[in-house]
């Protein structure tokens, strides 16, 4: 294992021999680490986190020169300035990390909790406790501080994690992984519960979602749209992941108008980059005639794009006709598509045919209509009255997420530490034997 | 599609073509019926139930004969007798499994379930609510019982099912699935909430491992370990299952050896060839000298074969010596292994080591023994004084079960109706926005 940075896209095969031997290694260290976790106390968890927090803020100068380091190779790669700015650390931004790691430290622990007791007639007693889920692989991109977050919210729920962040960010995430590892010397916690992979080449990635030969349990990928197709695609473990947010903000003929038209551009324009952030306005037809244009030309004057069907259109001039395709568009940027429906069951029925199950929000005044949409709407996240932008851990009181997931199984929504455990059941007996 | 039974390990690519395309068909109106399942009351779905129910009592006669034409193929075929029995229906296992569908209509209905709310300082209102998990496959072999319990937890769940019967029970699961269906049509619902493949070909079961085309959310494998090694090796959709239950028994210093007896003597053949059935019994080294002889001659006594290590051969002559590969083994039938082991550590070692992480039992008198061994064994089920063959649905109160998992997903122990759900938030403001 070297910390030089290394690229290619094929390896020589020696080398893919060794890198697999590297990650298996990794992996296997993991889940050593991730039996004595299982057994930390809240306390010593939460000790590793704090020493942590306090590491990033006695570092910061060096976290801050290796992010230059990271910043000019980025540069002079030519990266846009899109991924520059995701990339680069100042000051406010490393004490944002360390703070992170205070409020994952502050949470309740969400291991040993009892999640069910049954009596049984015989005299047994049954639990269904929380437990870790156990070892955690988190593949990412050009954010140095998802290696601290994911870290912390893996640390929390008593999981290993191996980290595998890209190569843009390596030198920062390097810096504040040793951070991490430090904080859980001090705790007497093994290093291996938080893993880097301390390479970069694309066989390390092919590794961990062949799972590190059973080692992982979950991969979580945090990036673009096509890492994430590619881990939902190619991974043989499971995942936790959103491809795309195609969030709907349905205005129902019961809307109240200035009510719909703030919660519209916060819905949409408040961060248009995010998954939350709205991408379709449905407007219910009975409502068309007084709500339709003042919401199009509220948007229009916050610097939104509208690709509108006919009746939109009709609304304003600078309203391009939206074609098929955008009705499954995520734009991540100010621009909206927005349509006139039947009512509360069309929209329904064009979220359920275009949607992302995802985040999808109703606004009117009426509580029928309303409960219906939050009953109907098969999306991770429903709302009523309330922005988009909401679909978020940290809004939902999480602490903070590792991810959104929008697959159905064990984990939905924002992705929390308690989402980061499993289960078992502990059956107490005083000697019963079955029939 | 046709009801002929065809057997072939390949088939020419038309009829590939012609199987994809109906399995395809048979996911999607599953899918379809799935949508309409999720907004079905607790009183439509029950209805499905108990009409099915009585209807598999009223056709009982015509059951039967199909059960008679499959044993008669069976037995020309030369299916060993173990298979035959499990194949067989009497007048008293339909009964049993019409009283099976009206248990499950009696449970609560797990749909609907507010899991948790969270009160936000901006006024928000987040609920985590229990949703249906959407289309369940069942792939399974000789049980025609499976075809009526499988669906009674899907559809009580809120969930489509679509079930791959065995061949050998061809006959009988299509005679018990028209009865469901039957009772689906009285209840108003879609009659493909419960989709039967209506053929045996290798390929549809290679089609629902692929997943339907996107419309299974997860598949349960009921059969025999050949089957779930296929299963779990080549589902591209989620999983719930056991491939097998290396269960142990630890007898600690501080057990009471009567209660130590009966337990081992139930937990390994009150009925050996269940998951739950112990394999491997372990003797603390303090509590040999007192309590191996007792264990290990009450075992022979019942006509179980034990194998051994040096200490437990010395006990008796009829102990034969145990491999490493025995601590790897499930016997499924009345063979044991045994070991001393130094202590509780090491039993936990051990079984951490050797087992599946099924289900394990510590049979002592000293709770802080117990304690650990509950909290660090890490089974889907851990038991403190209590027999092993309590792992199981049914035992838990959960009804009846689809399987038993021991994956860390989602579901682990025994799957339940409540286990086949999913969850999603609401969330309800009046005009938040996120600042």
């Amino acid at each position: 294992m070297t910390q030089t940075v290394k690229l290619r896209e094929t390896a020589p095969d020696a080398e893919a021999q060794d890198i697999r031997a590297a990650m298996r290694a990794i992996g296997a260290a993991a889940r050593g680490a991730a039996r004595a976790l299982a057994d930390a106390s809240a306390e010593t968890k939460n000790r590793a986190l704090l020493a942590a927090a306090r590491l990033l803020r006695e570092r910061a100068g060096e976290i801050l020169a290796a992010n230059a380091r990271d910043l000019e190779a980025g540069r002079a790669k030519g990266l846009t300035p899109a991924i520059i700015d995701r990339l680069a650390l100042d000051p406010k931004r490393v004490e944002a990390i360390a703070r992170g790691l205070e409020v994952v430290a502050a949470l309740p622990d969400p291991v040993g909790k009892v999640l069910a007791t049954f009596e049984r007639p015989n005299g047994l007693t049954i639990e269904r406790v929380s437990t870790p889920l156990g070892v955690v692989g988190v593949i990412y991109e050009s954010r140095p501080n998802v290696t601290a977050d994911a870290a912390a919210l893996c640390l929390k729920a008593g999981d290993a994690v191996v980290l595998r962040g890209g190569s843009d960010s390596f030198q920062s995430s390097a810096a504040i992984h040793a951070c991490l590892v430090a904080g859980l010397k001090e705790a007497g916690l093994p290093e291996a519960a938080i893993s880097r992979v301390p390479f970069v080449s694309r066989e390390a990635v092919g590794e961990m979602l062949e799972g590190l030969g059973g080692a992982l349990d979950v991969i979580v990928p945090r990036g673009g749209k096509s890492l994430v197709a590619r881990v939902q695609r190619e991974a043989r473990v499971p995942v936790f992941a959103h491809l795309e947010g195609i969030v709907h903000v349905y205005v129902d003929r019961a809307a109240d108008l200035d009510k719909a038209i703030t919660l519209l551009i916060n819905s949409k324009m408040r961060r248009t980059g995010i998954c939350g952030a709205a991408e379709t306005l449905l407007v219910d037809r009975a409502a068309a005639p007084t709500m339709l244009a003042p919401l199009v030309k509220a948007l229009l004057a916050k610097g939104c794009a509208v690709r509108g069907d006919e009746a939109t259109r009709a609304v304003d001039p600078r309203v391009t006709a939206a074609s098929e395709e955008d009705w499954r568009t995520e734009y991540l940027d100010a621009i909206i598509s927005a349509k006139v429906v039947d009512g509360l069951d069309a929209a329904i029925e064009h979220i359920e045919t275009y949607g992302s199950h995802h985040t999808d929000s109703i606004v009117t005044e009426d509580r029928a209509a309303a409960e219906k949409f939050l009953a109907k709407v098969d999306s991770a996240i429903v709302l009523h009255n309330a922005s988009t932008q909401f679909a978020d851990g940290g809004e939902f009181g999480f602490g903070a997420e590792i991810g959104i997931a929008t697959g159905r199984m064990h984990a939905r929504g924002p992705v929390g530490a308690e989402q980061l455990c499993t289960f078992k059941y502990r059956v107490r007996g005083d000697g019963q034997t079955r029939a």
